[in-house]
C-alpha cells in the first residue's frame, strides 16, 4: 500500500503509463504495458504550473493559443470530431518534424544506433506471444439505462474524491480553491452532497484511493457495490467491470473469416523480431541499440485530456541490447557520471514524500539507486535531449517506479516527468524489459534470438557425462529407446552423480521413464558408463537483456510548450511562445514596413537566400500594423524577425528583431544573414549577437 | 477500347493506381481511388532493364543484395511473414528518411506549403462521404475446393495471357525468352497446353486484355464462364466475383457494437477537411497548398511484387487549392517553363504507341496538351524531385491518363512512371480533382469550404426578385406557408420572367407546388410583387479546385534503388549502389588499416568532427582487408571512404576515396573534412575535389 495521501494529489487526473510500465503479476510474468494508470503524484505543497516567466499559466489561454495558430486542432470536426484524435496544423507539424529530426541526430546518429522502420499491422500471433492479446486492457463499466462506458478505476476514483471533498466542504477545510472549476467537477458527480463523513469511512476511501492502480476487475467491482457507486448521470446501477483489450483489430487480407490482426500498441515488437537481423547487421558485435519512430496506437475508453491521452501517438522507442553479464557497463558512462539529475526514489514514494534529490548519475549508479551503468547513461542522455528541446529544468524529474508496477523480471524503470497543468506527466520512459520479450519469441517460433560469442578464454567444466552404447539400446528397447535416451539426456548433473555410485556399486541404474514399461527402466553397465570429465566451451550463447528508452512525443510537445510559453509583461492576451531556435517551426519572419512594391524585391532576394542556407521563413506583407504581424508571430514562436524599411531601399540595410528581448540590431543583408544562421544553428546566443551589430533603436517591435 | 496491343505488354504484372487514379462512372462521380488496374504500358521493342552502367538488371542480384544489407525486409518474418508487409532495415530506414527530408525541403519549404499531420483512423461517415466506403474495392474470386482466393481481373489476365503465349509457341513465333521463367509461368497456370487458338479466339483474348482495366464484377464474371476459366491449382468452377473493399476496417472506442472506422487509404481527406482551418491560417490568401507525409493502407487482395505493391505504405500528398477560374495560372510557371519533360500523351497511347515525345512545359500547356499552368508547374516540380534523387531521366516519363481512367470531373492526370525490371512504374501521379471533395464533404456537413474573396470591383447584376408578402401568406397558407415560400425561392430567372408577365396580365400567378393542395398554387398579386431589379455583390464565394501531386515513397526507393544500382566490371558478385550523397544512408565510412590500438584515438577524433558538422558516418574496425570492407559499403551505397593507416599516424594525413571511381586522394584532416562536407552538401563534385587534392596511388581500393 502506498503511503502517500491521496488528499493532496493535485487533481484526479491520471493517465495510462507510454509504453512500457510493466506490472507484476504473482504467477504469470505478462508484460503490461498500458494498464498501470500512473497518476501525478504531487508533493502537497507542489506549486500550481506556471509560464516561462514563473506566471500562474492559465491552460485555457495556451490552449486557446495553440488552437487558434493551429498547432493542433481536433480531427474530423467538420463531421462532429472523433475523441482522442488530433491533427497538427502547420506549426505543430513543423515542430514534430523538428523534434523527431533532433531525436534521430541526439540518438541514432550521435549513438550509432540502427533504426528500423517496422509495420503498424501487426498478425495476432505476435502479440498473443507478448502478451498484449491477453493482458492489454482496462476495466470498463457500462451504465444499462444510458449506455454510457466508464473506466471502471477512474470512476470510482472521481466518485471517491468527490465525496472527500464534500467532507472537506462540510468540515469547513476547503482552501483556496477555484470555486467556478469545484462547481463544475460537483455537477459531474451526481451523488455528492455536502456530507461529513466518519472518520473512518474517510480513511477507507484514502486507502481506497492510494490503491487505485492495483485493483482487478472483480475488485473494482466489489467496490463500486461497496461504496454504493451508481452510474453518475442516472443513478442507475452499473454493470460489472469487464475487460476492454485497447488494440484495435482488423482483418489484414481477405481470407480472413474473422478479425486476425492489431495496429501495433508499441514499436518495440518489431525491433524484436528483427534482432537476429539486426545482430548479423551490426556484424556480431554488441552491445547495440536499435531505434523506431512512428506511430502506436491505443483504443482508449474515455480520452481526454487533450493532446496527453489520445488513441493515436507518435512514439520514438530505442531497445538497447546488452550482454546481462558484467553489470550492465556502458562504454560512455565514464562521459556523463558527473551530470546531475533531480531523482525522486522508490524510498521516498514509499514513506509518502515526494522529495526529491539532485545527485551525479555516477554517485546514483554507484550506490546502487539507479541499477546499471547502461539505465544510468540513458537517463542523461534523456535529460540532454529534454534540455536540448527547451524543457524547463526545474519542471523535469525522474520517478523510479515502484516494485508494484514493474513486472518481476524488471530490474528497474525510471520515467522522465514534466510538470504542467495536469500535474506531473510521464513523457518518456527508461525500464529495463531483461531478457523477457526475446524469450518468449525464441520459445514461441524457434528463432534463435540469441547471442553467439567466442569466448576470449575457453570455458573448462568439470561435469558428470553419461554414454550409452546405442548400438545395444535400439534392439533392446525398440521404439522406446528414443524416450530412455531423453530421459538420460535430461538427468541432472546432481543425478547423475547419485547414479554413478549407483553403477558403481551395484553395476546398475534405475531411471526413471515415464510412459516406457512400468516406468522405471533398468539399465546394465553393459549399455550405460557415467564419468566425471572435462568439456571445454569455446562459444558462449546468452538472450541479451533490453534497455529501453521510450519517447511519447505528443506528451513532450505539450509539456514543452507550456514551459515555453508566457505572456508579455502587463498584456496577458500577447502570448509568446519561446522555442529555441533549433526546433521553431519558422526561425525567422520576413516582415516589409508596407505592401509597397518597392519592397518586393527585397523580400523576394531573401527569402531565396534563406532558403539556400537552409533556414526556413515566411513573409507576412499583410496591411497588419508590424507590431500585430510580430505579435502573430510570437503565438507562433518564430525566434526572429527581419524587417525590410524604406532604409533598406537606400541602403541594403536590414533590422534583426529577437523574439523575447523584442530588441533590435540594424546591419548589412550580409551581416544579418549571417548572423541569423549561425543563431540558427546555436552557434552564437542573441547577446552575443546584439554585443558585435548596432543595436536599433528606431523603433521597438514588440 | 485501347488499340495496343496486349502480346507486346512487357510482363503480366500490373498494380493499382498508387493513390488518385480515378475512374469515370456513366452516372455517379465517384472518386475511385485504387481501382483502377494499370499496366505497365511498354513499347513492343522497350528494351529490359538495365543497371546504372547499361547492364542487363538481374532482379534477383539486386534483392539478393538489398535484403542481405537489410534495406528492407519481409515483416515478422520468424513468425511465417505476413504477405504485402515489408519492414525497413537501417539503410532503407536512413535512405527513407533522407528522401523525406528532401521532399520537404523541395516541396514544403520551398513552395511555402502548410503541412498537416492528420490522423491514420478515420470514422466511417468521412469515407463514406468521399466515396471510399462503396467505392474503394477490387473483386476477389474464391476457388470452392482450396479456399484460395484470387483478384479476378487478374486471374483473367494470366489465363489469357498464358493461353496466348502457348498459341505462339504452337505457331512457332516464340523469339528469346528467358526458357526458365517461361516453364515457371506455364506451370502456374495448369490449364495451359501448346495449342494453337482459331485466330478469332487470339482477337478476342487480346481485345479482352486491352479492355481488362475496365470490367464489373458481373463482367468479369461472365469472362470466365465464357473462356472456361477454373481454379488454378485445383481446375474446380470458381465462385462468381464478389467485391472486397481495400480498407482495413476497425472499431474506435469501446462503445462501437460493429466496426465505425478505417484506416486511411490517402492522406488527402484529413488535409480536405482541414480546409477552412488552413485558409483561415494562410490569412484567407489563395491559392496555397497543403502537404502530409504519412502511413496509407489497403488491403490488397494478393500483394506480390515486393516493395511496389504493399498493404501499408508511405504516402507523400500535396493538395494545391486554386481557383477554378483565370485558367489555373502558377505564379512561378515563368520559371519553369524551358524545362523539357517526356510526355507519353492520351493521343499516342489510343494509337495503339507508347512514343513519348519530349517537349518543354511551356509549349505542353499552350497547345493544351497539358490543361493548366499549376499543374505543368507540378509536374516539372516532381521531375526536379525525382532527379534530385539519383532517378535515370532515361526511365522517367510522364504518362496522361486515358478518358477512361478519369473521373469525369477531373481535367487531366499525368502520372510520373519509372522503368524497372517490373516494367514502367507509377510512382507519382499529378491529378487535378477538380472541386469534388470539397464540394461533397460541404454538402455532407455543411461546412463552408469555400473561399470567400472581396471581389475588385463589385459585381452588379441585374435580376427579377420576388417579394412575397409574408404577413398575409402565413394565416392564408398555415402549415404549407412554407412550402410555398421554398416553390417561390426556387423559381429560375426564366420563369420568374415569365410569371411576371403573367402577374402583369392577369393579377394572378399559378405556382407548381407539389404537396400542397392540388399540386398548383395560385398567389394573386396581393401576395406577390416581380421586379427586375438590379444587385451589387461585393464578395465572390467559390470552392477551389485541386491539384494534386501524390508520391507513393515506396515505390520510388525501390526504383530509385534499382536505377543506381550496377556490379563492378568483371565482377558481378560486387554490387554497388551508386546513392547521390545527398540521400546516401550513409555518408562515409571510417576505416582503420587495422585494428592496431594507435589508430583509435584517430578514429574517435574523426566520428566527433563529422558529428559536429552533421556527417552520418560508421566505423568498420573489423578485422576484413580493407578491400572487403569497402566491397560491403559499396552494397550499402555509402559514397565516400577515409582509410586511417601508418601515415595518419605520421603526419595526420587521410586518404578520401569516392565509391563509383574509387579513386583516392591523399591530404591533412582538415582539408578532408573540408572536402567531405563540400561533397555531401552538393557544393563540389568528385571531379572538382580529386582536382584540387593530390591523387593518392598507393593502393587503389575498390
Amino acid at each position: 500500500m502506498l503511503a502517500w495521501n491521496p488528499l493532496f494529489r493535485a487533481k484526479p487526473f491520471q493517465f495510462s503509463t507510454l509504453s512500457h510500465t510493466v506490472r507484476s503479476f504473482s504467477c504469470t510474468p505478462i508484460v503490461l504495458r498500458a494498464q498501470v494508470v500512473k497518476r501525478s503524484k504531487s508533493s502537497p505543497n507542489m506549486a500550481t504550473a506556471t509560464t516561462k516567466k514563473g506566471q500562474p499559466l492559465d491552460r485555457g489561454v495556451i490552449e486557446s493559443v495553440l488552437r487558434r495558430r493551429l498547432f493542433y486542432t481536433p480531427s474530423f470536426e467538420i463531421y462532429g470530431g472523433e475523441r482522442g484524435l488530433f491533427d497538427y496544423g502547420p506549426p505543430g507539424c513543423a515542430l514534430q518534424a523538428n523534434v523527431v529530426d533532433l531525436w534521430r541526430k541526439h540518438f541514432v546518429l550521435e549513438e550509432d544506433m540502427l533504426e528500423v522502420d517496422c509495420t503498424m499491422l501487426t498478425p495476432e500471433a505476435v502479440l498473443k506471444t507478448s502478451g498484449h492479446v491477453d493482458k492489454f486492457a482496462d476495466w470498463m463499466c457500462k451504465d444499462p439505462k444510458s449506455g454510457e462506458i466508464f473506466r471502471a478505476d477512474h470512476l470510482v476514483e472521481q466518485v471517491l474524491e468527490a465525496r472527500l471533498r464534500a467532507d472537506k466542504d462540510a468540515r469547513g477545510m476547503t482552501i483556496e480553491v477555484d470555486e467556478a472549476k469545484e462547481a463544475k467537477k460537483k455537477k459531474k458527480i451526481k451523488d455528492t452532497k455536502i456530507e461529513k463523513l466518519d472518520d473512518a469511512v474517510v480513511q477507507e476511501y484514502e486507502e481506497t484511493l492510494a490503491k487505485i492502480d492495483n485493483y482487478s476487475g472483480d475488485e473494482l467491482g466489489d467496490l463500486i457495490k461497496k461504496f454504493n457507486i451508481k452510474g453518475p448521470t442516472t443513478g442507475a446501477e452499473l454493470d460489472p467491470p469487464k475487460a476492454f483489450n485497447l488494440m484495435f483489430q482488423t482483418q489484414i487480407g481477405p481470407s480472413a473469416d474473422k478479425p486476425n490482426g492489431y495496429l501495433r500498441p508499441e514499436t518495440a515488437q518489431g525491433q524484436f523480431l528483427n534482432f537476429q537481423k539486426l545482430l548479423e547487421f551490426n556484424q556480431q558485435s554488441m552491445p547495440f541499440a536499435s531505434a523506431s519512430i512512428g506511430k502506436s496506437f491505443r483504443n482508449e475508453i474515455s480520452p481526454r485530456s487533450g493532446l496527453l491521452r489520445v488513441r493515436e501517438f507518435l512514439m520514438a522507442e530505442i531497445e538497447h541490447f546488452v550482454d546481462p553479464e558484467g553489470g550492465k557497463k556502458h562504454p560512455r558512462f565514464e562521459d556523463v557520471k558527473e551530470t546531475k539529475l533531480t531523482l525522486l526514489n522508490r524510498k521516498v514514494q514509499l514513506s509518502g514524500s515526494t522529495k526529491t534529490e539532485v545527485v551525479t548519475i555516477g554517485e546514483a549508479v554507484s550506490t546502487g539507486l539507479v541499477d546499471n551503468e547502461t539505465l544510468g547513461y540513458f537517463l542523461v542522455r534523456i535529460q540532454d535531449f529534454l534540455l536540448k528541446l527547451g524543457i524547463d529544468p526545474s519542471k523535469l524529474r525522474f520517478r523510479q517506479h515502484m516494485a508494484n508496477e514493474m513486472a518481476h523480471y524488471a530490474a528497474d524503470c525510471w520515467d522522465a516527468e514534466l510538470f504542467t497543468s495536469y500535474g506531473w506527466i510521464e513523457c518518456v520512459g527508461c525500464a529495463d524489459r531483461s531478457a523477457y520479450d526475446l524469450t518468449v519469441h525464441m520459445n514461441k517460433t524457434g528463432a534463435p534470438l540469441v547471442v553467439r560469442q567466442t569466448r576470449a578464454e575457453p570455458l573448462v567444466i568439470e561435469e558428470f557425462q553419461v554414454d550409452l552404447d546405442r548400438k545395444k539400446l535400439g534392439p533392446k528397447f525398440r521404439k522406446d529407446a528414443k524416450a530412455v535416451e531423453n530421459a538420460v539426456e535430461a538427468l541432472s548433473q546432481e543425478l547423475r552423480e547419485k547414479l554413478s555410485l549407483d553403477l558403481e556399486k551395484s553395476g546398475k541404474i534405475e531411471l526413471q521413464t515415464p510412459g516406457v514399461g512400468s516406468g522405471t527402466t533398468e539399465l546394465g553397465s553393459d549399455l550405460v558408463k557415467i564419468e566425471k570429465r572435462k568439456r571445454t566451451e569455446y562459444t558462449r550463447e546468452y538472450t541479451p537483456n533490453v534497455i529501453e528508452p521510450s519517447f511519447g512525443i505528443g506528451r513532450i510537445l505539450y509539456s514543452l510548450m507550456e514551459h515555453v510559453f508566457y505572456t508579455r509583461e502587463g498584456d496577458l492576451a500577447r502570448g509568446v511562445l519561446s522555442f529555441p531556435p533549433m526546433i521553431a517551426p519558422t526561425k525567422v519572419l520576413l516582415v516589409p514596413l508596407s505592401s509597397h512594391p518597392d519592397f518586393k524585391p527585397f523580400v523576394k532576394k531573401l527569402t531565396s537566400r534563406l532558403r539556400r542556407i537552409g533556414v526556413p521563413n515566411k513573409v507576412d506583407d499583410s496591411s497588419a500594423s508590424i507590431g500585430k504581424r510580430y505579435a502573430r508571430n510570437d503565438e507562433l514562436g518564430t525566434p526572429f524577425g527581419i524587417t525590410i524599411d524604406f532604409q533598406t531601399i537606400k541602403d541594403g540595410s536590414l533590422t534583426l528583431r529577437e523574439r523575447d528581448s523584442t530588441k533590435q540590431v540594424r546591419a548589412s543583408e550580409d551581416d544579418i544573414i549571417a548572423a541569423l544562421k549561425s543563431l540558427v544553428d546555436g552557434e552564437e546566443t542573441w547577446e552575443q549577437v546584439s554585443k558585435r551589430l548596432p543595436a536599433f533603436e528606431g523603433q521597438e517591435v514588440d
